[in-house]
């Protein structure tokens, strides 16, 4: 990016809002889970491997986010449970995910990462991408610059009805 | 995504892997003021508004990792400080930070978020996407499916000098 930052207005800056949520530990990897399709608590907590309580506190946290929503299901001869499953505002949160996980597959893990992300229609490997809105793709910092948004106007004045359609 | 994921191993995950080190309080909003230009630890820490030793535990842990170097310099008449970059490890995680940012400004911040992130160049505003290697874009979690991994071949066994080149 550039030198700009000292200069910008970090108020309500959305990557530290979206922190206050996600930045707990475990959570990302509850989302995780959630893309990998796991529904169910008890298949969450083998998966991840943290304590019940921490878990039954991060999906409370997601859940009243409205990034997961809770559903009951019943399986013969059971007592009522519970599925998670993500809404459209935390289907929205895969590019976070897929960036951590092509990031730590880079840098971190041995031999490339345990798991890939396909393209189901062609096979081929998913990654993040940074792109802008003119359609230039594969975006780096040095590409970029962050810029303080500008105020929207006000809405213009309801147009006099008019007898057309 | 699809519903392999119980079946997937998760030792070794990259998203545990990246999280370990940046799942951290304050940590990606270190890294959110390094990708705005901001190097010194003052600057940092006013931007960021957390208490200056869990500054300076979350910027030894990132210079541990190797995301940032430490680099001295010196203004008149004062004594050598340090200021923080970005390596090429800690520059492709801003993948990372741009998806938060985007993700933020969509459902959690008021007016779209206050900072917009601009392609230097055209000037339109710069978004994460996940595209796959054969250049399908626009995916969402049900284009994709994550799989595990096929173990890289050992190496061939190597070729006989030829007299040729």
């Amino acid at each position: 990016m550039n030198d700009l930052g000292p200069r910008l207005d970090r108020r309500g800056c959305s990557v530290g809002l979206a922190m206050d949520i996600l930045g707990e530990r475990w959570t990302i990897l509850v989302l995780r889970e959630a893309f990998y399709g796991v529904r169910r608590f008890d298949e969450m907590q083998k998966a991840i491997g943290c304590a019940r309580n921490v878990l039954a506190d991060r999906l409370a946290t997601l859940v009243e986010h409205d990034i997961l929503r809770r559903l009951p299901y019943r399986e013969e001869g059971q007592r009522e449970r519970f599925e998670y499953r993500l809404t459209e505002k935390g289907k929205e949160l895969f590019p976070v995910i897929v960036a951590l996980l092509q990031w730590g597959d880079r840098w971190l893990a041995k031999d490339g990462g345990p798991v890939e992300v396909l393209h189901r229609e062609c096979g081929a490997e998913v990654h993040a991408e940074l792109r802008c809105a003119h359609g230039h793709g594969g975006l780096g910092p040095r590409d970029t610059e962050p810029k303080r948004r500008p105020k929207k106007r006000a809405p213009a004045l309801a147009r006099a009805p008019s007898g057309r359609r």
